[in-house]
């Protein structure tokens, strides 16, 4: 049950790539506590309301992840359990930032979602953000509640660039994501090799204009191995629910994905027929809209720990 | 501000599709109050667990409604302010249905999301409701947290089907639609025109199976007329929070309709500007999906009062 | 056999929904022609580069469509087989209409694809269409291949706006609807009741911007009763080939229903095994985009008869 | 312009996923040409039509691809122009297989459109390729029509699965890629790294049940370096068309991103307008459907060259 720091200095490099093509940086033994100074998804770049974040963020550059952390014993068919215990905000204010991005967003055309439309103007805020909250403007204030914006294992042979959420986890941008919950993410690759990075520290659903309150942390998790237990998309649990989180293109692919996986945990683990789980989730099954920007859109779909 | 009772008697014969061609059932004055008494989505006809639905239910005869109420000087570019006084069960025991109806929900091919496996297995679940919760096993109550699923003004020329939401409301299977709750509706044509039935006893998050737990009532509403406010989709209000309901497909144009709606709303009423409002609700915006198994997706995007 | 001539004159008013709740304008036996004279999409109001069309159109009044036709005999479950005889353009010069409506198009955001963006600029283009082609400009001219935008039946108890298609046909911008080709549209009330209009000079698939080359024309049709042959979507057979028509969003569902329903088709009348049918339309089967801006996206899935 | 021969033996191992990690198995200069022996979807391991695909086929182990292929002197922001010269049947008869594979194709539940429903059954069909045709059954002979399914540069950092397409090409199943066609893929990363694979005999629009008529082949292609061409999706060219193409997520947006690229080139490359560019398309465009059924879906949009 070791305690590791990884500081920004020992990580040297961070990455723009979910794969098994880099390096771990650190390697730990399930059960052990890892406490992870995180950059904000910018990398810090953007320290200015007078920014233009289109002179200064740079494809595919984009996202920086801390990782990867190589979990001893990790193999293929196994699942990692990873517990957020916490999330402090760090470093000098104002550490938080969002901003429109061109072409980037839920309410403007896109790479994908392409049209002839001009962009929307580049606007940047920077926001003092400790534990109290976040100052939004003088009359309004956000509470803090923090979470990990993307979080992900190795695919087994691709490598998911870090803005795209899959069936690895990565770029969800669920808040439910959060201290107190444990994610669960499939090992694909000897060792896990896990990376996260992109911490929020506030984001309504949907993350709507792309950009969350932005914010470098110390964000501490326990990785602990399940083994032989095989997992085809990233699940969690707290205290008062499960959840399934599906992250594909259209929305309601995401929706289906989750609600399916969420079925085939309540018949694998809490003993429901399938179309039992179907209808009882029908009246009580919750969803919770991560992302509506990012390459996949992400659905996570739960239920009361009172069902099971 | 009178009360009036719209029996099933008084009712003689349910609407399947919402349109302008109906006589008015019954003439309003704006402030007053109607209680109405709603039969269920299968207009009663499934009574033991033992029916098959395939066998009962008829297209397009689907998902009964009561109405239409004229409501006194409401006009093309007004709004109907509906408020949700009370929704009580009604009916012999065991009032409540849910069931797998075959091609239709979340989890199966349908007409329109075509494929070529053979319908799932039709499943009826009929079920003891009352105001303390519904029994759905012997080890399960779920809470009684009634709304209107479906609820509508009139289109100005065309007639919609009672199964499919859109910008005049219908379908939305939105559990906010609940007692305590205003629903905004535009006024396309003379009168309004306000149809309503498929009262839900409960319902999750997308309203899974397709079929919620469907049971009559006694749904209490009072109508206001907003003179002049033409709406392009339907709001809602409660104590809490303003909420615009967006309801196409695919699922990511049904939340975008929803956040951009709520955009417009905080710009005209509440004193944003368009961008800083959609950075906000970025930060602080609330999503709520509604059914993701009707011929249009539902979703709701809200923003607490508090940051208005 | 007789012959009819359904003039402008004749036709007194133009309908922008399509449902039963219009007085048939004209009454057939099977097997009958009827030229139909129809005016353009926009009932011939745009008459110069310099119109506005913002200024000039008003929802939901556009699309005006011809008929309703009466076929006698025709009762829901039935077929109409329409053969499409000639379509010959009318009217002074320049007589063809292309232009950008502001938020509308494959390429803008809409009012369902909701964004943030200005519109797009209004353009107009006034065009000379003979039946020996379009002048697009000095250099170019668009050979003149007209086809039928919009042809229907008229729903049970619907009534479907005139922009949007569907399973009772409607908006499909279809350009396979051309003289030589048979429509199958389903009968689902008494007469069935055609309505048409929305001629086209020319599209490309998808009809990008949303306006193809309109035109008012002559358009002549033959309506044959095929009894008891229900169709759950419109269908085209012409010398070459059979084609199914799928009308719904997203677009990938539009594919799916054409390509399933016209495997319905090949299994009930050229006996194929329904997964035999789907094996050889993997190598042989042919998709035309009709258009990606209406309502319901339209995709056409159809099979060469050498195959079958 | 030298000659090459990149045989089976000569690849030693073939690459299920694409990106910049793997060595490159040969090195050629702009203008050269390589014959390359290409192994079949299924790496050939499907050989009777007893086989069962789930028992024999392993994610992420699929569709094989030859390369990468080091082009001297490709830098990123160069485009390669590939020109696909012939494509040769190889291999012993019968050479060609179909199949379905479980939850894997356009009108069955997948991973992605997730659902209830039991798979669809196990159907192989194997079959006698020449350059004659292809005997689907005793009374039907299919045109032998090759083209490559997939082909690709490396993403710049990312490595992504072979049987997805996105903006680097990969599996876009678009039979327009066939002798005569020139190819334009963006490069990268340093000497742009093409691969290729997954050539098929015939297929028909949309390639319905995923799996087209798999074939070994022989494939030449000569590679040219265009510098500093910077693309942002692939392209195509032959002596009829140009072409954009999208692989994205919903269909419409495949479309979306298809068109809208065409409309850069023409604005770029044909002296138009973008605005001119969108209304011509509209009324003249081509779109092709590629997939239904990978990761993305494809679309092709293209312009003929007599309006160029």
């Amino acid at each position: 049950m070791a305690e590791h720091h990884l500081t920004e200095d020992d990580q040297t490099q961070f990455h723009y790539t979910v794969g098994p093509y880099a390096d771990p940086v650190l390697e730990v033994e399930p059960g052990d506590t890892i406490a992870v100074e995180t950059v904000d998804a910018f990398e810090g770049k953007i320290t200015s309301e007078e920014d233009n974040p289109s002179e200064i963020l740079e494809m595919p550059y984009l996202n920086p992840q801390c990782g990867p952390i190589h979990v001893e014993g990790a193999q293929k068919g196994d699942t990692l359990a990873i517990t957020i215990e916490s999330i402090e905000p760090r470093g000098p204010q104002p550490r938080g930032t969002t901003c429109l991005v061109p072409y980037f967003g839920g309410l403007t055309a896109t790479d994908k979602t392409a049209m002839l439309h001009d962009p929307l103007p580049e606007v940047v805020k920077k926001l003092e953000v400790t534990t109290d909250g976040i100052e939004w403007d003088e009359e309004t204030t956000i509470p803090y509640e923090p979470f990990i914006g993307t979080i992900s294992t190795s695919p087994e042979i691709d490598s998911i660039g870090a803005l795209t959420p899959h069936d690895h986890g990565g770029n969800m941008d669920l808040p439910d994501i959060t201290p107190g919950t444990t994610v669960y993410l499939p090992v694909s690759t000897e060792g896990g090799l896990v990376y996260l990075g992109d911490c929020h520290a506030a984001q309504g659903d949907g993350e709507l204009c792309g950009v969350a309150i932005e914010h470098p942390t110390t964000t501490t998790i326990t990785v602990e191995l399940i083994e032989d237990w095989p997992l085809e998309w990233p699940r969690l649990e707290d205290d008062e629910k499960i959840m399934s989180v599906g992250s594909v293109r259209p929305m309601e692919d995401a929706a289906r994905v989750a609600y399916r996986d969420l079925i085939d945990w309540m018949a694998a683990d809490y003993d429901f027929e399938e179309l039992e789980a179907y209808m009882l989730l029908t009246q009580v099954g919750e969803a919770r809209l991560g992302n509506m920007v990012d390459p996949n859109y992400t659905m996570g779909a739960g239920i009361s720990k009172e069902y099971l």
